[in-house]
């Protein structure tokens, strides 16, 4: 049974505010915390349904977890949780220290510049990992990492994708070149050099790179248009552009 | 004001049900009515703040929309709407009966198979519009492009992608050749010869391609996988698919 102040805890965890007061933060769903499991984030505890307990016994105890379980309805997990469905299992993690990325050879570091839609973010770390992308900077006004909407739309990928939050402005003043950003009007990606070791910076849907971070810029990219939609999704834009730099 | 009848209507129209019966959808905000403006969609009734009237009086009388046009405040467009924002003007609009398309020279048609979440539709004519696609055709049961989160999620690019639903054995039975298929194993699209004229069939997130759909597939393509997340968004991987075939 998850108590009251358990309770009070799990959902204060939904405000970043708390999250970074506690140090802790949300991980729900069997695919997400089976992902959690295969990672280095420490489990602090985990409240789960008898039926998910009997069928995980192997695994909760290859991970040493089963002092931390506590068992608890699927009712009870969905009101202490943000799913609307998929309530088996619920993670209460620690955050994580995150160095900042230095790029090594052959390696994409992704930057990105106000995005502030939790769901956007997570679908990015996701086509991020996809492409093997293993550090991803955020600015300080971009979504949390540690949001629950941000960890559900990663779909595991936010045990596999290292993010940093950070001044992009004090970061990228210090890295080597180049620094590729996303533009409405750049160099067309399906023509362009695309160098294997760099940082690929997007900004948000609404207002684009903006003009601080946008001097740190060496080479404007574009994806073509052939048609009339005036602009992509944040997320679908980082996918498209990744598939152009790894292929 | 927005009268009780009206705001009956209004909010019947989230649902599919009444959609169909009435032969009406919601357009909301600026920029998507904006677009309809510019669309063969016949308006039929339009809700609009004194602001909004003041400032689009130009457009509002290019349009003959003056008559169609009724003055209501922000907060009750918000209470009639779905938007959370962007409440300035809310049109009811008449459903188009759209006809299967047949595929021309050089053109490409986007065959979605259960495509449930309306964001995700919504992303994907969004992405459609911007390759320059002019068809899409749906089974039923993926989600309804006339669903007020569809149209709200596809940034005006409703207005000029046609969505037609059929059962998609009976249209791709009587369809030319080639039919492209997104799978986890098939041809790499990087190196596959991506033909200028074809279907491109993308499948559930969860289930794929169903089975009785995947006969009609003459060509198994994947995009590859660099890293370790076991899939992407269905979304994600239409736009990098058609950024594949237009390049």
């Amino acid at each position: 049974m998850i108590s009251k102040n358990q309770l009070k805890l799990i959902k204060a965890l939904e405000s970043k505010k708390q999250r970074k007061k506690n140090g802790l933060f949300l991980v729900q769903g069997e695919k997400n915390v089976a992902e959690l499991f295969n990672s280095n984030f420490s489990v602090q505890q985990l409240y789960a349904t008898a039926d998910y307990i009997n069928n995980n016994g192997a695994l909760l105890t290859e991970h040493n977890l089963i002092p931390l379980v506590v068992e608890a309805s699927e009712e009870d997990l969905k009101r202490a949780g943000t799913l609307v469905s998929n309530n088996s299992v619920l993670a209460i993690v620690k955050c994580k220290e995150v160095a900042l990325p230095a790029i090594a050879e052959n390696e994409l570091i992704l930057v990105l510049d106000q995005v502030g839609d939790p769901g956007n973010l997570g679908t990015i770390l996701r086509a991020a990992d996809w492409y093997g992308i293993k550090n991803v900077v955020c600015s300080p006004d971009c979504a949390d990492f540690y949001n629950p909407k941000v960890i559900a739309a990663t779909m595991g990928s936010f045990a596999r994708v290292s993010v940093s939050h950070t001044e992009l402005v004090e970061y990228l003043n210090v890295q080597t070149k180049p620094i590729y950003g996303a533009f409405l009007e750049g160099e067309n990606i399906h023509k362009a050099h695309l160098n294997k070791s760099a940082f690929i910076v997007m900004g948000s849907e609404s207002h684009g790179i903006s003009a601080p971070v946008e001097q740190f810029i060496t080479d404007k990219i574009t994806i073509p248009n052939f048609g009339q939609a005036e602009s992509l999704n944040v997320a679908m834009a980082t996918g498209i552009i990744l598939d152009n730099f790894k292929r």
